[in-house]
């Protein structure tokens, strides 16, 4: 902090350009409405401070992924981004072809076939206060970042989730994909310190509801597959294809049910598989909940039709891929 | 959307110091931890996307202001920002000592002796997920804006609030100061749209809150000041600090007693007068409340004093006050 010199704006271009970090390698590319481009030097990856996105958590997002060169469930989390829009009364800045448009380009710029994109929808700069009138207008930000790599024992040998303390956002708020993920990084910041891979909110009537960015669900002894009520949590779009998916084992006979259902901290001891669903890693088996063992402890053979299933869906799928070097 | 060239880093730093505005002209200075200096240029006043308060809102905030050189309340605003930084286990990268320095040398900076100053502490960037681990430290951002203006006529004839259909926040995260405003912004929406000044969000119980940014206070009809408790609302540093002042009126008994209770609509509606309370404005007299008249629709007496106390307090009360100018 002894730093307090008033800077150039050339002396602030240094600057910027000289922080470079390892972390950054990771940073593909990223189109900016406020630059009117592309920028692909991580360190030029900015936004203006008082765009309301940054001083309000005022804009919404979507995560998806690239695979391939093929991204999965664009539509899907389009609508989402639709959804998230109209409920913050923000106004996507171009149609959802230009979007498409920018997000192709965009990764491509970035130049990697498999890929995580983030669509950023802003209230826009202009002024520090809450209203959204003061704006001159809502901005898009993409970023595109290499995929993260999951462990491969994860998958293997299962991961640990336990109840979170952190109170659950009201009901209308759970429903938005929205930059205000406050409760969410204290979510994860209790799962490092508690040394568990999650932890899953709980509502005041003991029903559980997600982790902080991916959605569970449970198998239970009869053979339903069961999530939380999506009015109390986000509609991941996994979790939701994996339900339509799923509606395969049930015509034969594997699965008896599958559907939304209040789900108790004890329907989830008493399960026999319980999963996590996210968009970039798929699907998890869930082995240990509050220190207690799901099944026998290992990643059951749900969890492993479930994780081939969607990854088939994502490789073959026309209807749900999209291809972006075309 | 057809400018989806890739840019060069010369390139995106012309288009950045094109980007003027006349909004602008309200910035005057900002300090970055980032950029380690102080910019005036409102175009150069960004922040790395990365940074977890631009995409989850992972930050805190204060605002405060300079009167004639003298910053109000300043010791209030930082124990506030303490407290904040505690509840979501932010580490602030700088003594309380050195953050003074930065606050006045950026005041300085912008040359202004009546300004506003927003002090915004982020989880800093490295990564784009909600782990706060993944972040390189936190970082100090300081930003230094023209006073607002509010309109004589709020002061002489008052302001209109209505109730909100906005859910309150949960307890724990309405007692912090964070960049996780999402409710805040639609309850200044809604304030635009029903064409009143302020809305005030309403408990299960039907106890009113506070509003967008400010704090509601009434007096009854058997003079008692009362504020809303501090555990649903931000404990604002205006109201805490009209409080004080007003135990003088208890004193000289003109109040019979001043705190925190819980307020219904009912007792708005039933109140002598009703005031806003707020950094940028001090105090407001509300005159409508639900479209109904609050006593006789005037501003009443205990505005005046209210008013006349706080100005006073700000002007020449050095327990409160600090020299930027030494
Ligand atoms: C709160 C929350 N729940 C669930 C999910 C999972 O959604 P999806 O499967 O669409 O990635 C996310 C995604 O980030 C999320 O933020
Ligand atoms: C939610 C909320 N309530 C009340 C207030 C009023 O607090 P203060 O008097 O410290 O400005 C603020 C300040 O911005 C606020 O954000």
């Amino acid at each position: 902090m002894n730093q307090l010199d008033v800077l150039t704006k050339e002396e602030v271009f240094k600057r910027i350009g000289e922080r470079i970090f390892p972390y950054q390698k990771n940073y593909l590319a990223m189109f900016s409405s406020w630059y009117g481009g592309i920028v692909t030097d991580p360190a030029f990856m900015l936004i203006p401070i008082d765009d309301h996105m940054v001083h309000r958590g005022d804009g919404i997002f979507e995560a998806f992924k690239c695979v391939d060169g093929k991204i999965y469930l664009l539509d899907r989390h389009l609508d989402r981004l639709e959804r998230s829009a109209k409920a913050v009364k923000l106004d996507i800045p171009c149609s959802r072809s230009e979007l498409i448009d920018v997000v192709k380009r965009t990764i491509i710029a970035g130049k990697e076939k498999n890929c995580l994109i983030r669509v950023f929808v802003s209230r826009g700069p202009g002024g520090f206060t809450t209203k959204p009138s003061e704006s001159i207008g809502a901005q898009l930000y993409v970023v595109i970042t290499r995929l993260p790599e999951y462990p491969e024992d994860w998958y293997s040998a299962g991961v640990s989730v336990k109840t979170s303390s952190i109170p659950m956002k009201p009901s209308y708020f759970a429903g938005i994909k929205s930059c205000n993920y406050l409760p969410n990084v204290l979510m994860s910041a209790e799962a490092e310190e508690a040394g568990v891979n999650y932890t899953v909110a709980v509502d005041e009537h003991g029903n559980i509801g997600e982790g902080p960015t991916e959605n569970i669900g449970v198998i239970t002894a009869d053979y339903a597959f069961l999530v939380p009520r999506f009015d109390k949590v986000l509609r991941g779009t996994t979790v939701t294809r994996m339900m339509e998916l799923a509606q395969e084992l049930v015509k034969s006979k594997v699965l008896g049910y599958v559907g939304e259902a209040d789900v108790r901290v004890e329907d989830v001891l008493r399960a026999q598989e319980v999963m996590m669903f996210g968009t970039t890693f798929d699907v998890l088996p869930v082995v240990f909940f509050n220190g207690r063992r799901i099944g026998n402890g290992q990643p059951g053979p749900f969890f492993t039709k479930f994780l081939k299933m969607l990854r088939q869906d994502m490789k073959d799928n026309p209807a749900v891929t999209t291809e972006v070097w075309t």
